[in-house]
């Protein structure tokens, strides 16, 4: 089977790294934004070739794997849309899946059918191509979301693909999807954003970060991913996280009314909620 | 050196042990409201005995310790003001620091002089004296916040011990240190309680749990904390964090608003910021 991976980051690197330790694929092009990303998954033995364009890159792939930032996706997919082949089938490696699936929807024309979005959830510390892991989703779950449209036989050969790599899958809606990741992903990434960016506006920044624990350093580690891939992710799934940050914003402001009144038993039942809750999540066998 | 251990939790057990492990101190007497933990602590070796009463174990001690959650340093501070010896000196091991010393202030009389308020920043994942480490505070900053009144050679025994146990020491006000603290410590703890809190109260818990990734388990990896520890660090310091409190707020409603009028540019600069500032201060070398 002929790959093409058309965003050459950690994600796609991975998948091209799994799809080959795997024999899973017999012939893997790149195509980035950046040349220089694929040169070195060609160096590094990840790719067989780099094209000049996503375009040339999907022509003759059975398979083509969208893995950039979500926002660059439209795009992407109008210039691959007129190249592909007629039995090609296409997925995604996107943190959003409603906006991902309008997109295909609307450039792919009858190629949508065979258009099936995914998405690992999976991420490393250390962004790029460099940092790919063969073994990235072993153990990890990939949420697929099939439109009414998805023909059963690309959804098939894609969550087959997927299990090959390790991971489990999860069937779902797009937009529980959505709503789910924009509670247990984005809200946490726009918090720890936002946290960082407080901090950075202190004149005593530096004093701040020298007391910083090890507890902030868990709870910030999110905040130095990739403020594009963020910005295109709370944009695309604005709506959903607007919710969830509408809904957190009243809990902090509960808080901080219990703060004042000095309510004790509220902020020990609160806090012992979600410690329970934390402590139950752990159990579940994603390891920590 | 005789040396009382008032809260025989993680931060109690690890000062024991360090102090046994470099040859601090000659004899070690524990005391905590739960007397299986102190039980523990003799039976690992890391203490010499347990005491039944905060005063029995303080009444022959060159050096008391106080390690248990800061709310209830005032009543322990009650017990022991009346049976410590004329050279004893104090510390205490609390998260917040203007409350502890006022309330050190108000219990000991005379002996408040020989009270050095004291903060390791450090913390381990498992709570309780069984993961006790005689090397958690090795590379860890302590801040130590003299008042007024402290006694310089009792501050300097005290920053002595903390450094032969390998921590680094940073000497301030206790109201600069709860500023920052509430900061980079006490909001991003409330944080993700909330957090947890928030997604505990839905019906589909157990599946945005499952569908969670490596980044939510870093980011709320300190919501499993003890809820009667951030229930009373919360309180102790409450006029900063509420401070902090209404300023992430006030974050989060302009982030809101830049995603309801899909502005790319300013999310993209907040992000970077943050992003750019988290990545710096991983370069403190203190480790991820």
């Amino acid at each position: 089977m002929k790959a093409a991976i058309l965003g050459c980051g950690l994600l796609g690197g991975s998948l091209a790294a799994a799809l080959r330790s795997r024999r899973l694929s017999s012939h893997l092009v790149g195509y980035d934004l950046d040349a220089r990303a694929c040169s070195r998954g060609v160096e590094r033995g990840l790719l067989d070739g780099s094209a000049a364009s996503a375009a040339q890159a999907a022509r003759d792939a059975d398979l083509v794997v969208l893995a950039t930032p979500v926002g660059a996706m439209p795009d992407l997919l109008a210039q691959i849309a007129g190249t592909l082949g007629p039995a090609a089938i296409l997925t995604d490696l996107g943190s959003t899946k409603a906006d991902v699936i309008a997109a295909a929807r609307h450039a792919l024309g009858p190629a949508f059918e065979r258009f099936v979005p995914s998405h690992p959830i999976a991420g490393g510390e250390q962004p790029g191509l460099e940092h790919a892991d063969p073994d990235l989703f072993e153990g990890c779950t990939v949420v697929t979301t099939p439109d009414a449209q998805t023909r059963p036989d690309a959804l098939e050969r894609i969550e087959a693909l997927w299990r090959a790599c390790g991971a489990r899958i999860e069937r779902m809606q797009a937009d529980e999807h959505d709503r789910i990741l924009a509670s247990v992903s984005h809200l946490p990434h726009v918090l720890a954003f936002a946290l960082l960016a407080q901090i950075a506006g202190q004149p005593d920044v530096q004093r701040r970060l020298t007391l910083a624990g090890p507890g902030f350093r868990d709870f910030t580690r999110i905040a130095a991913s990739s403020a594009v891939m963020w910005r295109d992710i709370a944009l695309a799934n604005r709506e959903a996280l607007g919710k969830e940050l509408r809904g957190f914003v009243a809990m902090l402001e509960d808080i901080e009314q219990a703060l004042t009144a000095g309510d004790a038993q509220w902020l020990e039942q609160l806090f012992d909620l979600a410690s329970r809750t934390r402590r139950k999540s752990s159990e579940g066998g994603h390891g920590e």
